[in-house]
């Protein structure tokens, strides 16, 4: 393990949030607020602890991590980032408690868009900004953010960011990865403008579609009212944000593409085509199923489709209460929690390329138990997946599981309903937002033990960063943990050079 | 595929029976009820048809099936059997419509335990004899039952074995397969018959102690009052029962070895530690999460005992009504559901053994993200598991879940609550009987309607079979449901001379 290259990236990644942090203060200066100065105390902290971890290392550390470090370096920065995050909450008196404000800013960087707040229309604007502007760093990813800024040596950060990047199988675009970075990056910029334009265009004020383009392209989901979008009657502002929570849930790929005039790769792509046809599936069933509840079609269609794409792309923006709709709409909801968004794109859940990996193994699966000797390839966007990727499919799903039991346990300790324990850990570990019932549109989680929160801060940086990292940095806390006696020689062999 | 042998063995199985009918009309007759008519009745008719079915492939046909025909016959043999199994249930007038009796029967063959019956008091002993007798059938399963009294030609007897039995490897215990099923008929019946001995010494009446026996022995649950065994006060009785329940609940190939006395076999067997040790600790949460509503300790940890072996081993046997127990308690029955006994009892679930694989694969998994040239083997019980066993882990696991939330979407059509939905879910599909709430320890399935009786009926046989009979029974009635074309041309070589 390369500890003075975890610091060194630690301090890095400090140091560019510390970057990031001035911007509140700025915001707080144009609205006269005092915030202003604490925004400024918890950068300047930010900023010393940054400096001071960087240069704790050398100059002529050595330079060069491996795949370990890769995920411990992702999961220590998420940790320290959330930490550094929720320093202002804190100061500023907005979210006094520890483990609240540490919710909340995990929450915020891993576009959850949970809260503990029971009413956040009193909180100032440079809090909210920051509060929604860290949806739209964590969105793309904190690391990859920082590697657009901050030149890294030693060819590591292929391991940093595979580690970072949602999806079974992230690709390059171009040969440098920080350029693809930087593609990403600029094309998540460009999206984000657009929107602001259309929803300033749609008579909302600048400050307000900032903020709500900030949650739509993180897919966050954080607000500046207490009933989220329902606060605007603008239907034209309903379908835009409704759109570009769509948007976001596409594969950022596919828009390098566009760029690139390859439609066809667009045209052809798996994940796209079942993507759209959730969606559309999704959105015919509810609204027939709440049709009732509606005088008008356009109306039951429109929240219904805002629901849809709030729920899939894991946002979690509300226009309807939905714990008013039938059973059967609040079930399809929940499901789609864990289906999410499209590989490479700012949305959380299990990926729908994960989903039709797992088909095409199931399907090749009952093949082989009918003809034994059949040998039957995974293809996946028309190239061969390998064993790693097959089998990758199948460990995901299982930690998955095992993780998504466990956060259910923990919760019903505080007594609340199964409905609600269940739907905090599929929309927490999914980083939608909100859940059903107590939790539910026109909920909030403040009601939890302080030590569940903390379990859903846990369980929301395990999904965002797709559960590997966190468990890797478990396993090299507590090295026993991952019960490598079990493979003999080796273990002995190989590992230990490495460690 | 062999149609003319799958009908025969259809034929087979449909006689056997008609043999098994006989009994209730025996005890009908002892008890004076008129519903010994019916059952004959039901009986000459299972029997007819099974003759004719056995009948029409003629004598010397090709007698060779191959792994599909295996399943095919599984899954079209357990659905046969419930169907003529429900025949009494209606023709006596104890459950009129057809979709409560099919669920009722299903219910009982797949010793699920799950009912449709507000009040099974008023049931006659006929009845009564007949539903819990097919939970001890089902237990060991039927076309096991089938192969110890019917000969078998053609070796296709292992395909229908391993697709019956459940576990994620069943393993053969002498060199036939039939002498393997006969041992373990032996050991099933020497236990049940302990087991009502035992029952009969603690003042229980022959007639309750013989119904009990069958449905401990089969993990199934049905029970002759509406309370359960909560009916019988005896604190010996429930000792008794949770004791057998735990006891079937172990994989039988370990009596086998303890037969001939092959102590260290079962001592260093991998999975019934871990089943030891989950029982353990749920017994000791719940004992000490739910003391505030008892008055002694004894009483507490005797419920608590009760309740944790008969969901873990998917009973559904109930002395208390757990429903009232605090979330965390409710929680960790749930939680047992999917776990269930070991492979090779009669216990549903997904099986410890499969959960000490899926850990294994999970950290070699790890291992290999950490060091991507690592190989690593997954070992159980000494032996190194192969690729297609690993593999199959997954493709399991991902079926499940599909099938899982399928069902809870079709459920919730009806309307009822997501914890109700997801619970009846959880207990059909492990078969283990009751749920949460409506479907709870005092509650029934009455209440749903007959398409999501159907759908849970299903279920349960998914459950039971393991899903695969199930799913090849439905990929061999709509061929292209497999997606079969992804695989190219693997499938057009190999395939169209085997089907």
């Amino acid at each position: 393990m390369n500890i003075k290259m975890i610091l060194r990236t630690l301090g890095h990644i400090l140091l560019t949030e510390s970057l990031l942090l001035v911007l509140p203060v700025l915001v707080s200066i144009l609205y006269g607020e005092h915030d202003a100065l604490m925004f400024l105390i918890s950068a300047a902290l930010c900023g010393a602890v940054g400096a001071f971890l960087s240069w704790v290392p050398g100059r002529h550390a050595d330079s060069s991590i491996h795949a370990r470090e890769g995920f411990v370096i992702v999961a220590l920065a998420w940790i320290c980032v959330s930490l550094f995050g929720a320093v202002p909450f804190i100061l500023t008196g907005s979210i006094p408690g520890f483990f609240d404000a540490f919710f909340e800013t995990v929450s915020g960087f891993t576009t959850t868009g949970a809260t503990i707040l029971t009413d956040v229309e009193v909180l100032s604007h440079g809090v909210m900004f920051w509060r929604s502007f860290t949806h739209w760093v964590g969105g793309m990813g904190v690391l990859v953010f920082m590697l657009t800024v901050v030149p890294m040596t030693g060819g590591g950060a292929v391991y940093i960011i595979r580690a970072e990047m949602p999806g079974p199988a992230p690709g390059k675009l171009v040969p440098r990865l920080k350029d693809t970075a930087k593609i990403l990056y600029f094309l998540y910029l460009i999206l984000t403008l657009l929107e602001v334009v259309l929803l300033c265009a749609g008579g909302m004020p600048v400050f307000d579609s900032l903020v709500h383009s900030f949650g739509t392209a993180g897919t966050g989901g954080f607000g500046i009212w207490n009933n989220s979008i329902a606060h605007y009657e603008s239907s034209y502002i309903h379908w835009v944000i409704c759109i570009f929570m769509l948007l976001f849930g596409v594969n950022f790929n596919l828009y390098y593409f566009l760029m690139l005039r390859h439609f066809r790769d667009v045209w052809k792509n798996d994940e796209l085509r079942v993507y759209v046809l959730i969606v559309v599936a999704a959105v015919a069933l509810i609204t027939m199923n709440i049709l009732d509840q509606y005088d008008a079609f356009s109306t039951a269609l429109r929240d219904a489709s805002f629901q849809v794409a709030s729920i899939i792309t894991t946002t979690g923006y509300v226009t309807a209460n939905y714990d008013l709709w039938p059973e059967f709409s609040k079930t399809i909801l929940v499901t789609l929690m864990f289906i999410g968004g499209c590989a490479g794109s700012t949305g959380g859940g299990i990926k729908v390329s994960r989903f039709i990996l797992m088909k095409r193994v199931v399907c090749r699966g009952i093949k082989r138990m009918i003809h034994p000797r059949s040998v039957g390839v995974v293809k996946m966007d028309g190239k061969t997946a390998g064993d790693g990727v097959v089998e990758g499919a199948g460990v995901y799903l299982m930690v998955y599981c095992a993780i998504a039991t466990g956060t259910v346990l923990l919760l019903s300790l505080d007594g609340f309903s199964f409905t609600v324990n269940f739907s905090a850990m599929a929309s927490c570990f999914n980083n939608v937002g909100p859940g059903l019932d107590m939790v539910g549109a026109v909920g909030n989680y403040s009601a939890y033990s302080a030590f569940s929160k903390f379990v859903l801060s846990i369980v929301m940086l395990a999904g965002r960063l797709e559960i590997f990292p966190m468990l890797i940095l478990l396993t090299t806390l507590i090295p026993r943990f991952n019960g490598g006696k079990r493979y003999g020689k080796n273990r002995s062999n190989r590992s230990s050079e490495e460690i």
